[in-house]
């Protein structure tokens, strides 16, 4: 069943006779099911009144149909249709702004020439003061090739970019990150690892997104070991943390260890790696990680990409075989990061007791969540309209709120781990139930929990203590 | 004689006991040549009381000698001391902001997922709406090896950042053009080629800037050729533009024509072989160009960059050779963009009568304005304490606005020259005199003007004809 979205918010204008009323429209909007959020008068003359009636839809096919029943109507003319999510995203959704005022030749002479040129030479002198004096301090870039974008898949760079400008403004939004989405026009893993690092004086952190498997491990490893600034692939680490974090509310839900519980995790692209080695350090010990040909295992790495065949020799300690369908029974998780409808809930219902699942593949689940749910004590998914939302944005924001602030020039899987904490941490002992493992993506405490939780925990990596006084001083 | 600068204000904090006054403190400021502009007390106690002092000063010995002088007064004790250009840089000059607000779901659903796939879908089935849905409609790169920084050379991509930083405010201050500082860490050709063809699917414009010749030459004529986005080098083409606005004015009020002048230009890099060649394309015919080791003539052209040889085979028709001091004599018009003192006033004194002297070179001219103006008719300089300063303020914000608004796929000369053209007409017949020749860097008729004229002049060149509404409606 579809249901209509308000990203899908659709403005009709119409041209309304005296012989229609405006209940009519109205019933017809409801008929067909959408849902009417306003409907006003525009211009009234001899000819008739202009309304614009908004409604959110389930899709074009929905949307077309209401034009055609508007369209029905006696009296009423359709002039127009256009789409609020369109409209939104024109002319793009990020400004650069000015921190400082330029309105007269002392704001120019200081923030330009000639007073800047004492700020570059300080630079030059001493590079680390890049991160006192320039964007650095607090500016990440959001590097994507395009190549795995959404649910969409290689779309290329231009594509990408409103996903990218998205992302920059939640980096805002939540945490007071600026972030600048930087899509590369080359799928090349060496072009890709060249070109961040020549851009990557700007940044005090890389946040690399929508990057296809198995070309981000690569990618992702080389730029920790080359710049001296946090990088971080999103898809892999940031989604690890959130369902980490979600995990550990659904096993204290069901009364379960970490390192008791049969653990299933369908997927093993970017997403579901990462998941894996999180859930290991946090203590995980029975993990099986299911590809398109059934679990990984020990015992058939031939021909294998090295990051999966690191998860085939490092997981699977019951060396497991066989399909995923098999591999759910008596399991206590089922972690899906891989593609819609490959369950039952049937497959459910074979799970262990009390058991969670964490269906995340999108817009489709990879078990149908309402179904899951009469088999399964906790079931999360990757959407806003069912419980338990798996959302990166819960992560990422704080994250790198945390290392900016910190001055960090690497991050490592501990890191990763307290982060999750400190977002299970969010949901307390109350507010704990089996509808409510993982805190909302507008929760306010989680952001500054996160980043506080980073601070803390970087304190025994290399950071760049530079106590801001001493720098502007003399 | 050295001036004190706005670009040089310091803050000192001061303890000052009961035996001093402020006004002996004042004193000792006004002493030393310092400029006071604020005393305030912060605090006042039992110790006395806590004053922040501020003073425009010249230079670093400048501050130090007043710290001096304040410190030997009784019962005075400087207790800090801090520069207010640097606070102006501390975190960076500019910062991300959101167009549309992200407070609640559906904000997020429209913005971002899993409204932003439609948008995404959309270019790529259509890329041309990039230029529509996207930041791609009014963002600029402002790219950058740091290899030829203001006055100080090759300082490397993060001490050249806060001259990035500075350039984007003005985009957006003068034009309201977003742009974005790309600072890259490498000065080899391909590579730079490379990279801003591979991050160009974000931008509708390229800015090329403080990039050394001859480098900078090919960069830009490749990137012209290979980006279907307009390119543009600041240091050559901004500054010729300003330089023929200014000549078209210093004209005017010598009563001389551009097609029957002597012109000689001192310094053939970057931007004097583009004032060269966009003087000629406004009907100037006699131009003699001087590198370090004389007059350019295609009498010698052994081993000449293509770039320096087309220069030397396209201009001097009178095939003149020798030293610049010998080249001035009798000369309309001298233009410097070259090194500072290499002239003396008594060289401007050969010159014809009604002479033009555009003395360039920042923070010290070719020639002294002062003693030029003793025998020149129009003097003009980079410098904002002398008259008619030559500022690419001017040229590069009212630009790249026209060529966004009329989605322009590339840039030429004529471009270039009506840009001059529009600059120059800002100055009013009244307005106009040897002190006036070009409008002021804050003048806000400028940026529009040059606007219109880029979108009235790139009518015939190719452009993406996208009427709004049709690509936003159904």
């Amino acid at each position: 069943m579809p249901r209509v979205s308000p990203s899908y918010t659709v403005v009709f204008r119409l041209l309304v006779g005296e012989a229609t009323a405006t209940s009519e429209i109205a019933s017809v909007v409801a008929e067909l099911g959408a849902v009417l959020t306003a409907l006003d008068i525009i211009k009234s003359d001899r000819d008739g009144v202009t309304m614009e009636l908004m409604a959110d839809c389930y899709d074009s096919e929905h949307r077309r149909a209401l034009v055609a029943a508007l369209e029905d109507l006696q009296d009423v003319e359709v002039i127009n249709v256009s789409d609020s999510t369109f409209l939104a995203h024109v002319g793009g959704k990020l400004e650069v702004h000015s921190k400082i005022p330029v309105k007269n030749r002392r704001d120019l002479s200081r923030a330009y020439t000639p007073g800047v040129a004492r700020v570059c030479t300080a630079i030059a002198d001493e590079p680390e003061k890049a991160h006192i004096f320039t964007i650095k301090r607090n500016t990440v870039a959001v590097v994507s090739d395009g190549s795995a974008v959404l649910g969409l898949g290689d779309i290329g760079p231009a594509a990408a970019l409103p996903v990218m400008e998205g992302k920059a403004i939640l980096f805002k939004e939540f945490a007071g990150v600026d972030a600048w989405p930087v899509v590369l026009d080359t799928t090349d893993t060496e072009e890709i690892i060249k070109i961040v690092k020549a851009i990557a004086p700007a940044y005090g952190g890389i946040n690399l997104e929508d990057i296809a498997a198995p070309r981000c491990f690569e990618i992702e490893e080389r730029l920790r070991e080359e710049l001296d600034i946090p990088v971080f692939h999103d898809d892999q680490h940031g989604t690890a943390i959130v369902v980490l974090a979600a995990l550990l509310n659904a096993l204290k839900v069901v009364g379960k260890r970490i390192d008791e519980v049969r653990i299933v995790v369908s997927g093993v692209g970017a997403a579901g790696s990462a998941i894996i080695k999180l859930l290991m350090a946090q203590g995980a010990t029975d993990i099986v990680g299911y590809g398109r040909s059934g679990a990984l295992h020990a015992g058939d790495v031939e021909g294998m990409h090295p990051a999966r065949r690191w998860l085939a020799e490092n997981t699977n300690p019951r060396g497991v075989t066989g399909s995923l369908r098999e591999g759910v029974r008596d399991a206590d998780v089922f972690i899906g990061v891989s593609h819609g409808n490959i369950l039952d809930p049937e497959d459910i219902a074979t799970m262990a007791e009390d058991a969670i699942v964490f269906a995340l593949a999108n817009p489709t689940p990879e078990v149908d969540p309402t179904g899951a749910a009469d088999h399964a004590a906790v079931v999360a998914t990757g959407r806003s309209d069912y419980p338990n939302q798996i959302n990166n944005v819960l992560a990422f924001p704080g994250l790198f709120r945390g290392l900016l602030d910190a001055g960090v020039c690497e991050i490592n899987t501990e890191v990763l781990r307290v982060c999750a904490c400190a977002i299970a941490g969010v949901v307390s002992d109350e507010e704990r139930n089996s509808r409510y493992i993982i805190p909302g993506v507008f929760d306010e405490r989680v952001a500054p929990a996160v980043a506080a939780a980073v601070r803390e925990a970087v304190v025994d990596l290399p950071t760049r203590p530079v106590p801001l006084q001493e720098h502007v001083n003399f």
